[in-house]
């Protein structure tokens, strides 16, 4: 275990002060993106792409290549030596031992890079984790914010298209509450923001969800449920809100189209009539008048053509952006630039888990499909009742029974007892019969007694 | 769309002179293939491959590399993120937008890099479209032919095995007649060279076909009708000729053989008994004495081994050419030489034909494999009758009726009122049906009127 | 055929002294990985892996960055341009023609190396072929020993696992021997070391098998029969014998333990009830108390991950190492070090065998799957009775028949008569009717009229 490295799995992992520092960094390199060639020499990244992603493997590779550093580029590692039976944490091992001095890696299981930091002798970078985080792809969309609008506090984001199904969507969203955004969600029917990503922005960052007045969106938002979600106060919101019709939408300046994640779609989704589609016609919207048009590309049909000379249309200066936010990001890990600001001051540290109850249920997290050398962790989310996250990919860890290492007893997950449990001796189960099967005893039978 | 940047996309897009510069430059660099490193530090060149095609991919990489260049690699783009469905133009978008500074495109739809060269904002290089065209491999021969013979006009180069399918030859015809080269076709019975090709020979370069008299060339000739594709005047000829024998054939300068396109053939083609094979018996011939044995690789049983170490074997010298050929072409695209020539002046420019009636009825042309971002364009061939092809795969349009955009009239395309239509105006139908569709109105009827 | 350039297609092709000299050089450069960049740029090499391996390949392409040189890369030729049907040895031509200035060759049959170092240009890497060897890793197996061990001669070294299918295994024992390494054997029962790999350490190193007590051992030898291979002499021997145990196992210096290759098991394989495994209660044996741990990787389950923070295991060190060999390797091939060292003299050269009657029975060896370029090769092994092997494979060639090229007799591979026959004058036969079938006559017939 190293962790002497700095590593980007998430987006979390940077304070908001590095992360504006990245981008006064990633704008003097797209001055000159051919100007840097003398920051990286001698220095190698290698691309372990568990799945092939063109796109993102070729975007770093480019950042490598253009900070003067080489390339080692293991474009489809699944159909390769993984199918020889090695654990990912001896990969990175291996790689990180002398082949190269930084990892970017695109894996299909949640948690992927966490694990992979946990092992390696060099930075690793995540670029994707199954539908978890793509920390560099949330970086660019907001480095494109901060350029087009100068600030992303206070701006207004419209997000549109498929919030149910899109990782790029939620990291962002997270990612825009975090820097003070409003964001406006206007949904393709069906495909709204899940329960558990406005719950976060609730508890993390104090965001409401309310109801918004969508009128002046237009033809887009004409069957969409708008919602605002807003670090605002109530009563700062009652100057905005009209009537019953909720909180009005002003000028807009940014929209964010995201395609349909067919991929991801399941029997029970409801079955897309008209996905919502960008054109001149919906970008006549009075309040959309100068808003920035983005999109994660690819694009299908959800952005029309006629969209594309559009000056409003930054889609292709948003995916070019790519290229010197990641040479930020390689030069900082690789220690060729300094960050002038303070790192995050974590508050919500990582706890290990005791092995052999892995308390995550989440089928594709690494923690369940690699358990060779997993060692399960989980973060406190909330202490009353007891709330936990897996560390590795961030699902809710259920578990109505909390048990004490110490003290071999457990207890209800919102019993006052647990919470005087220490988070570094939490055990979770997800029912008594596990619990008494790994010899833990009730709390309550044992509390007759003192326990 | 950019114009600024040249492109290789056809050979016609090099005037001759042109490609002698280039050639002389190519000279330079073989002399010290590992000499030129500080030509091209921090520029990048992307092989975007929709098919596999190893060998040329690595042609162009270790041009770029040897140039001191960085090297993005996508070998099977149609595996990876071609199946998320983006579009070929919005790849090209994002690839040229910063993340390399030439883009190297194989691609298996004919016209592609036309296409992509619309899109691109840097130098988009032809490695390969469907069974178009592949300039840098004609280049390559070319640039064999003029190092081995020390010029290209006036020589005359026999063409034996499959004409009929292979890409290489046709391209390769087309460049000889340009350059001014006397073309004797020896093909594989069956296999001969397509009409279309000898028409298109007799209609840009006044090449017009002769019977040969192929004795001299001994057995290779045997069971081939063999043929003279000569820019010689009738007089010239008679010189030549030889009774009712045909043309002589007398001194070859190169023989160029090719392997049968097997993966082409349809069900129609003739089954070959025994294809053409070249072994120091058939180079035993008088007339190949000193000829030079070309081969574009790979090959399999038609050059036999024992010819290998035969000195008029060029065919590996040939492949080895192709790097400092790469060099000087991406040098050149890339700013980083200049060719001391005036560049072509073009006659025959493409002109968009209005959108939503593209005329072109090739199945695997680009402008109809991939319909979202294209506009169909065409390249008039003949003003009476009126013959135009397409702008993307130079398949020849078959449309008996042409209209007007101003008019809204259409015409029969062997008329004498559509020879008034300005090549800007045409709109091409394949039917009455169909223009009438389009609202057009038939001339004639109009014609009573005044239209 | 190219005889200037050193390639690497077996350990053999290097002298002791010039491995040794490697090894100080590999030991320069990973004291600072980044520090050598300046000693190869311009120069290419070309990975061409015919069967993927990721891990090999991003080793080999790690070196060649540090070294400051570029990579070609083609990870898998086998699904893309072999499918063309070219041969391997046209392949090789065209590469070392002028893209690559080193080949590193990756290919599932045996003597593909071999076969490729005779038509390129530039030096060749055997990066493995087939089941034959794999000599960089062997190289970085004993530089492992030699930087852990100061030595290697005289060493003691376990081998356990699969020692039966290991390709590893029998490249490293042979090497090993030719050190002068003590070897015991612990193998998985039912996976010893085949009978072919003693022989010739019989023949070649004069090296002994002898019952082993592996009761010092512990646990890991509990089911094994150990075998001690051993150069030592008899007398010397009966200094450590243990009555009628066998020679006593005291420390050791290494344990190097293989995966078992379940790829290769056949039909015929006893069934592995429990494979063997290394843990720390392994590990508590008395003389393995500060034996290096070896593994090749990827590991399975034979080395438990307890074992992964204990000092004495070396294994993640072991895979590291092999970038600095590999840069060794690449900078000698390419001139750019000097082995201060006399080359090996080679007794054992190589012979063509006439073309058109290949003698090597192997069905898996380069010159059976590829026979378009192939000129078959032996090397004798010995003079009586006549035993020769493949020069490609190294398999043994089954051939009870002798000829002579100048008589054109044959005779018994174990008669006199056999003896006489020069070496680069011989056929093998598999049967009279062979013999006879290519016009060659019995010997003893012969004998009595004088021949």
């Amino acid at each position: 275990m190293n962790s002497v490295h700095r590593h980007l799995v998430s987006i979390d992992d940077l304070s908001l002060a590095e992360i504006k520092s990245l981008f006064e960094h990633a704008r003097t390199f797209a001055t000159d993106l051919r100007g840097f060639a003398a920051l990286c020499p001698g220095l190698i990244s290698a691309s372990l792409f568990y799945e092939p992603s063109t796109r993102t493997r070729l975007s770093f590779e480019s950042a490598m290549l253009r900070l003067g550093g080489g390339v080692l580029t293991a474009a489809d590692m699944r159909a390769t030596s993984a199918s020889k039976g090695e654990s990912l944490a001896d990969t990175v091992r291996v790689v990180s031992g002398s082949y190269a001095d930084v990892i970017v890696l695109r894996h299909a299981s949640e948690g992927a890079a966490r694990l992979a930091s946990q092992y390696s002798a060099v930075p690793v970078v995540n670029a994707g984790d199954g539908s978890h985080e793509h920390p560099t792809q949330t970086l660019c969309d907001l480095y494109n914010l901060w350029i087009e609008r100068g600030r992303i506090e206070g701006i207004n984001v419209v997000l549109a298209g498929d919030l149910r199904y899109s990782r790029t969507i939620h990291s962002f969203v997270y990612a825009l509450a975090r820097f003070g955004a409003n964001i406006v969600c206007v949904p393709q029917p069906g495909f709204e923001l899940p329960a558990y990503v406005v719950q976060r922005l609730r508890e993390e960052f104090a965001v409401e969800p309310v109801r918004a007045d969508a009128t002046r969106l237009g033809d887009l938002a004409q069957s969409s449920d708008a919602v605002y979600l807003t670090p605002q106060k109530p009563h700062q919101l009652s100057l905005f809100t009209d009537g019953g019709k909720g909180l009005a939408v002003g000028r807009v300046d940014a929209l964010y189209m995201t395609r349909p994640q067919t991929e991801r779609f399941t029997d029970q989704d409801v079955p897309i009539q008209k996905y919502q589609q960008l054109s001149r016609r919906e970008m006549a919207a009075d309040a959309l008048r100068d808003a920035v048009v983005m999109h994660p590309l690819p694009r299908r049909e959800e952005i029309q053509p006629d969209m594309d000379e559009d000056p409003r249309s930054i889609y292709f200066k948003q995916a070019a952006r790519g290229v010197p936010i990641r040479m930020a990001i390689l030069a900082f890990l690789l220690g060729r630039i300094a960050l002038d600001a303070p790192p995050h001051e974590f508050d919500a540290r990582l706890f290990p888990a005791p092995v052999g109850v892995n308390p995550c249920r989440n089928p594709t997290c690494i923690s369940r499909t690699e358990t060779r050398h997993v060692r399960a962790l989980y973060r406190l989310a909330a202490r009353f009742p007891i709330r936990a996250h897996c560390g590795y990919c961030s699902h809710e860890i259920v578990a109505p029974l909390v048990g004490c290492t110490t003290t071999r007893h457990f207890h209800p997950h919102d019993s006052a007892s647990a919470r005087r449990i220490r988070p570094d001796h939490m055990v979770f189960f997800a029912s008594e019969a596990e619990a008494l099967a790994a010899q833990y005893e009730p709390a309550a039978r044992v509390g007759a007694t003192g326990g």
